[in-house]
């Protein structure tokens, strides 16, 4: 055991509104945004899944060495969940959200969750 | 495009501390905790993707009909962060997450994201 992880992780969870709805037609395109998105910002993932949902929707999950990303489409609401947690430190992530808003550049956005993570016990 | 979600999600987030040594030397084991937890609450487990660290650490996702969860173990803390976004509507995955709490039964824990998760835009 002699890597030790950082003590503090960062979870950013963050919902697109008013996506062009050509986006939703193309998932590829989108996880390609995703994996541009987490490779700028210095992630490896490591492995993926995804899910397209019937009659609309799509999933992706990222396994990162440095923990986890994922989005979540509602083509019916012109929307879509984005939600990554790092285990780099805290304050992290946000280059990789930043990049991946500016590639799909929805007309809202919405920080939901934006916070440090305790890896260790913290009162 | 009949089917629509929900327009509310919810996450939860949560830190265990504390946790028994001999089960991070068991991540089936661990797995199966949250694979049984989330079938409990009757969430649908589409697909799932884990990977083992060196020298220590694991990392599983679980690809849900009804959007994610994860966990991330960081034995050399004796503790683990478990992460659940649901799509099924707000103030839901609570059963999960204690039903997985339970069978891991940690020294200490903390809920550090608890919260609703708009699919659609609200201010």
């Amino acid at each position: 055991m002699s890597y030790k992880s950082p003590q503090v992780g960062h979870v950013i969870l963050a919902g697109f509104y008013g996506v062009n709805k050509e986006l939703f037609r193309d998932n590829s395109k989108l996880e390609g945004y995703l994996t541009e998105s987490l490779k700028s910002d210095n992630f490896t993932i490591l492995d993926s899944i995804s899910y397209p949902f019937e009659p609309q929707g799509f999933t992706t999950l990222k396994l990162l060495s440095e923990s986890a990303a994922e989005i979540h489409t509602y083509p019916e609401y012109d929307s879509l969940i984005f939600l990554l947690y790092s285990c780099r430190g805290p304050n992290d992530a946000r280059k990789s959200y930043e990049s991946f808003k500016k590639k799909v550049s929805p007309k809202k956005s919405k920080i939901i969750v934006n916070t440090k993570v305790p890896v260790i016990f913290k009162k």
